[in-house]
């Protein structure tokens, strides 16, 4: 065989889409249920980020209709059974079962989802809409967006996700998939299109444009098969739950398909501050990362573009940091790496500000702590949102935390309710690869008996984290567990036990209470006997005397609760200082 | 804000090497050993399967040269100790504290990377060589080759590994990779290349002809850091010695940083059959894959085509299933997704013959037993390749295992030595991801105490399986685990357990043999005693007494052993049939 001919009949070139097409489980598309999910984030991402860079409060609805749905009968009743064990596993706390358990249960959910599963799922928003041109390439061409060039604190970045849904569509069912969409001129876009896999590009089925009056924003309408709709820890419904909780300006319908149509409505009225694009600090960069920003940047001299593309690199660093590594101030893409390399090193040796952190926008206590109250219906609910900090030298985050005690706090089981942990990045809910994920083990970490939880596990609690970054520091492609950072973990760690002690003088205000009640009752109880004794011996009306009584009791235990009360904010006060 | 403008100015196109270069995890890039044996695959798969197509007995030398590396020795010990806790607790068995510390151990390893380990590697195979006008593209673009498009057995699949190496050595240092390449007619192309990331393109940095005499093959010469070498069960050396054992016909050759040579030397001199394309069969097919299929294919109708494209489709089956689908024999390019899903269910429906399996190239029992027996020096090796079956009704694959015992087989640890699982698809070793995967599951699930191994974790036993297929089920993108599909799990176990009643004849014999020893040293022991005693009485010569007492004992230990054997056979006999 000759190697020229051979390579000349058999080598090939092929796109981005294809390679997906055959690695779906990349892009999250893997089970039935998990799918499902996926689908839902991906879109309504989409949406709120559309509407906060556009500072209009978003109005989301998300209908899911069942076209049919084969076999599903049996198959959900395994599933049902499978979840009960899974859940007595979970809480008898053997880790092999509970991951075997789960293997099977995702594997079932599989199998389920394969034997039918057919949905059209309509999501609407009211957000900035998509100017005709860019839908083909929004939803019908891989790695292009807004995002993946931008350090900016935003939930999707990659320009993938919406085009890997349509793709899972017309994979599963054949179908086009439905945009209308409009900027708010009286006009709006209907676009039928499909994913041109060999070419990476829109196929436009069916294109034209309707008056929509006062309309803006964007509906899309697809459909798939071998999903599974059923509630559930990893759920669409769970998924939303958590958005809008973590979301507060933003109203959320989801129509199940049974009918059912649940609304989270905002609990402000606020919108978040526009996001703002974000400098990278020298930092957090690495030699390569510097040519990349070089070879882009239009400043036509290196102290320029290091002053100008980084944060925190002013006009006298720039000329230091090129005179300490001895680098010449030629063109910013003439640099190599050894150069490269070498400014990297000596900003190392640099005194520089901490990044700067205003482009961050979290979701802030206040509107964090109505959110939970209305989603919650907790007995106690506190949050906390700490002041950004840096990792690895030279990313900013920041982190937010809530806990909330009783009433709906807490996961609710067969015997009760269980603690229950909500992880959120950029107030995305991530609710796969939970075992993983630097912020359980942050949660986890935290030693509960401080702070009055003696069952930690079994507890009507719930800890709600959400991480704030331009660059949140995933373990892998599906960005659903974060990495168990050192800076990252201590900051939750810090912010938690900081709600913690809070909850901690809840729980034992809680426990005096219940104490004084048990306390009353018991004086109480024997009141009327002594009155009843006092009066025949004093001869005096026992009413009158058994009135003395219960106000002396009362008096007594007051005094007594006073002065616990006093030990208590002592002792906590101290104890503070001691862990912080 | 208006929409169209904030678009023109924000949105934008990325390439798929751009993605990758901010996605490396994506690509095994995680981790400073774990990188390490992902450079060596890459490199290494590409060169076995060149010479695999060409008919060529691979040489393949790897040299692997440390530049300096900082800051070792601290975590050096640091991770000597933590990897001491790890056999610990693998030894004594939770789950979640071995996985706690593999989480440990990865972490640290990703912190000795990080400061410093700076290596050269080079690669040089004896294959087909590329021709040059093919070298940019190699090694310099992504999502280009010669093996995403065809159906065959090959060990490498995307075109995306090769170019992900050399993007990770610039991406770590800056540097070019250097490429010698030879398709053997006396000259030698020489490139210095780099990947242009934001084209998805090669940038040649430098190119030259040289001569190079009788010279054919390719030598790849590339510069990382990050990296840490050291054996261990996930490293390189470990890799190279997997795949030594599962490519017989290959001599491997490893330089380690330490200048220490190891020459796995082949054990086969003959090569494998050319790997054949295979047709696709209508049962492992979507109505997806059908139109994708169909696209791409030159017949001009819908019957020339699912008879030429497919495999085991007829004429008549053919025809066939245009009937009971009801679909017009159109061109194939015009079938839409409701008529594919017709013509599928359709064929689920008729009698086809199982897919073709010629195609495959397992590594044959006796070039297995001989490759192990080399490698391991085992006592006891049984190898069994089983005959090709089919997975999801419609896609072939095929099983092989060995099983070794004694002498070297298991893994030498502080306290003896223990069982070893060692799991390849299509000949290539996956070292990652053990817990996770089919091939592990499915030894595990069998009840290895009918096989006399009585204690199968502390055992001296490596168990061998090698997965064939033009499609493994991998259950991610990062290709180290198999999904737990029930048609491929169970030929495992049956070829597990195949290999596992020869295995147990063994350790029985040797049990026996064992028996015999102690008895017959019991009887001697007393022989000359009672030989005098007896000599003593009959006034013989107690020599010749004591010679005929152990003749006699002989014979008697002989007749009981026959008898045991012939009993234990008839039983194993039974138990096969049961077990089988």
């Amino acid at each position: 065989m000759d190697v020229g001919e051979e390579f000349n009949r058999k080598f090939r070139e092929v796109g981005v889409a294809e390679f997906f097409r055959k690695n779906l489980q990349m892009l999250g598309y893997s089970g039935a249920i998990r799918s499902f999910t996926t689908i839902i984030h991906e879109f309504v991402t989409n949406a709120l980020d559309a509407c906060e860079e556009y500072g209009i409060l978003p109005e989301i609805k998300i209908h899911i209709k069942d076209l049919g749905t084969k076999n599903l009968s049996k198959g959900n009743i395994k599933l049902k059974k499978l979840e009960e064990r899974l859940e007595d596993a979970e809480a008898n706390g053997s880790k092999a079962k509970v991951d075997k358990l789960k293997r099977q249960l995702e594997k079932l959910e599989n199998e389920v989802g394969d034997a039918g599963g057919h949905f059209v799922v309509t999501i609407e928003d009211n957000g900035p809409g998509i100017p005709l041109e860019y839908v083909p390439k929004v939803f019908g061409s891989m790695l292009s967006g807004t995002k993946f060039h931008r350090y900016v604190q935003s939930r999707g970045q990659q320009g993938i996700g919406a085009v890997g849904a349509v793709l899972y569509s017309q994979m599963t069912t054949g179908k086009p998939t439905k945009i209308v969409t409009s900027t708010g001129k009286g006009k709006a876009s209907v676009v039928f299109l499909r994913v041109d896999v060999e070419r990476n590009r829109a196929k436009i089925i069916e294109e034209s444009v309707i008056d929509s009056k006062d309309w803006q924003g964007t509906k899309i309408v697809a459909e798939f098969k071998g999903l599974l709709y059923r509630r559930g820890e990893q759920s669409p419904y769970e998924y939303l739950r958590r958005t809008a909780m973590a979301n507060p300006h933003a109203t959320i319908t989801l129509y199940e398909p049974s009918k059912k149509r649940i609304s989270w409505k905002r609990t402000s009225n606020i919108s978040p501050p526009l996001p703002k694009e974000m400098k990278p600090h020298p930092l957090g960069l690495s030699a390569d990362d510097l040519l990349a920003f070089g070879r882009k940047s239009r400043a036509k001299k290196l102290s320029g573009f290091l002053q100008a593309d980084l944060s925190r690199v002013s006009s006298n660093k720039s000329k230091e940091v090129l005179k300490i590594s001895k680098v010449e101030d030629k063109e910013p893409s003439k640099i190599n790496h050894v150069e490269a390399d070498r400014i990297i090193r000596a900003f190392r040796d640099m005194k520089l500000l901490s990044p700067s952190t205003e482009g961050m926008t979290p979701i802030e206590e206040k509107h964090l702590e109505k959110s939970l109250n209305k989603r919650l219906e907790a007995k106690f609910i506190k949050a906390n949102t700490r002041r950004p900090s840096v990792y690895r030298g030279g990313i900013p985050f920041q982190v937010e935390v809530s806990v909330a005690y009783g009433g709906g706090a807490g996961r609710p089981t067969s015997d009760g309710r269980k603690m229950e942990i909500m992880r959120f990045a950029n107030k995305s809910p991530l609710l796969f690869d939970t075992g993983a994920c630097g912020i359980s083990n942050a949660i986890r970490s935290v030693n509960w008996k401080n702070y009055n939880v003696s069952d930690f596990e079994n507890a009507p609690l719930t800890v709600f984290v959400n991480l704030i970054s331009p660059h949140i520091p995933y373990t892998s492609a599906g960005k659903q567990a974060v990495a168990d950072d050192d800076d990252v973990v201590k900051e939750i760690r810090f912010a938690v036990m900081e709600a913690g002690r809070t909850l901690k003088r809840y729980i034992s205000g809680m426990h005096r209470e219940a104490l004084k009640v048990k306390r009353r009752s018991m004086f109480l109880k024997y009141a009327p006997e002594v009155a009843g004794a006092l009066g025949k011996i004093s001869h005096k009306n026992p009413e009158g005397i058994e009135n003395m009584l219960i106000g002396m009791i009362e008096k007594r235990i007051k005094l007594r609760e006073d002065k616990e009360a006093i030990e208590e904010l002592t002792k906590n006060g101290t104890t503070e200082k001691a862990a912080a």
